[in-house]
């Protein structure tokens, strides 16, 4: 799969390669191509190859425009597609991961996969239009982030272990599935945890900027349940003084530690989902570390 | 089709709904569709009504994140998304736009249109990538501005043609991609005359907008082949008043004129290629109304 990538970043002149290799070798956790081959297990083949490249390349696609649209400069550390080249060529570097993905899988013929993969990707953009849509909103509520986080976060990971194991087999599809939908639930609460908590050091980006970008976040959600003061006039007028003020006041009102249970309970649930998918002990002894994975990264 | 892409405006909450469906309705002229469904002929189905809508639906995103990119605030004489709902937004249109075009082939299972339309969207991003790459560069040559027309707009012609008429048929698969993409790359040629000569009334865009872009653009190169004067200076300081001047430049040169022979000639190559397509004389008429129509729209 990583060499598939290096290869699909390279071979289309060196002006697309030179944004999108860089992109791709940014790195990161490459968590749901883990999924995806995890999923198809040891009989994994060139359909199951093919999808983890495309959901890496769909996910890719997906953080160069929300870098556009954040206008983020640094990314894991490392200078965005943004920064690098600007919002012109980062938007078209997006479009072209995002088609590349679908030529990929339509090279292997994997109907399905391009079915739930174009299903997911659909997802993504109206998580990112509802996203765009609630800014600002504090009456947002938690069905609306709950909903929210489904169509961002959680369709993807689910997709990515559905096209997985559907590459190699019949037995347990929607449980793996659902296993996925939930830890990617449970990624999406950490990470909304991690950017009120911090520390920058360890996140890559400074505290806050959720709230900078008037994203309203479930931590945020629940800290006014308790104190409606916070943000009581708004995120229209944070900078990144009161921001971190903010961030504070919420985790006083243990908002924090609660998603971050409620995100431990959908592991939890992920895990049991791993009893009914037919796997062997050793299978769910390595979901189990993933889903475990996905905490501890944040813990 | 025009049901089709309605439904899918409208079938995913107002929040989607609204951008997507006033930048469908905008309308066009739907070109692209049209020949898919001409390509398909009187057998056209379910598979090449599928692959006409997919085809409007990666065009429409290619043209909103286009919009974002060049900041346009107006086009077919109407506010863009950009205008209309800000830069975040449109980026996300986009990509719910671009990402619907491949549920919809993946709903019909026609894997050789989604191998076709995934290649020729990655083209689109690629032909994007090298205009913005190319930006301002006057050394920039006749060689690269035909590339990137085949990039940028001929391949989706091609592809549009080449889908439709697997769709229904095996003879004249090729010819009429030829077609499409002789047909394609003067549709570029004479959309960058007109960019040159307006009238902005009729254009619904202000005269030189691709001088202020910095998009070295044919009548440009072959002008400045005739007078070096033309522009000597770059086109990075230029304001709506000396691009003005630089199309009037341009014009005297006859170098639009040449670019409108040049697109001539290519109309007339691609009726020849019908001759090979195994049409019955109807079809042939047919096609050649479409190959004059892409002229006269810019006479």
């Amino acid at each position: 799969m990583e060499e598939r990538l290096a290869e699909l970043a390279s071979g289309h002149g060196s002006r697309v390669g030179e944004d999108a290799e860089a992109t791709l070798q940014a790195g990161g956790k490459r968590l749901r191509p883990l999924l995806v081959l995890l999923c198809a297990g040891p009989q994994a083949g060139d359909r199951a190859t093919a999808a983890a490249t495309a959901v890496e390349l769909i996910h890719m696609a997906t953080l160069v425009h929300d870098d556009v649209l954040d206008s983020a400069p640094v990314r894991r550390g490392e200078p965005t597609v943004l920064a690098r080249s600007g919002r012109d060529r980062a938007t078209a570097v997006g479009d072209f991961l995002l088609s590349r993905a679908f030529a990929e899988l339509a090279a292997v013929g994997d109907q399905e996969a391009i079915q739930t993969l174009a299903a997911a990707s659909t997802s993504l953009a109206r998580g990112e239009l509802a996203q765009r849509q609630g800014a600002y909103d504090l009456d947002l509520g938690e069905d609306d982030y709950f909903h929210r986080c489904s169509l961002k976060t959680a369709r993807l990971f689910e997709a990515s272990c559905r096209v997985g194991r559907q590459s190699t087999s019949e037995v347990g599809v929607d449980e793996l599935a659902e296993f996925g939908s939930r830890i990617g639930l449970a990624f999406q609460l950490l990470d909304d945890v991690l950017d009120v908590v911090g520390p920058p050091e360890r996140t890559g980006k400074a505290i806050g900027t959720d709230l900078l970008d008037g994203t309203v976040t479930l931590p945020l959600i629940w800290a006014r349940q308790v104190d409606q003061e916070i943000a009581a006039d708004g995120l229209e007028g944070l900078d990144e003084a009161s921001a971190a003020v903010v961030c504070e006041q919420i985790v006083a009102t243990r908002a924090t530690d609660r998603v971050r249970a409620r995100a431990g309970e959908e592991i939890d649930a992920a895990k049991v989902t791993l009893g009914s998918a037919g796997l062997d002990s050793e299978d769910v002894r390595l979901f189990s570390l993933i889903a475990d994975g996905v905490v501890e990264r944040y813990s």
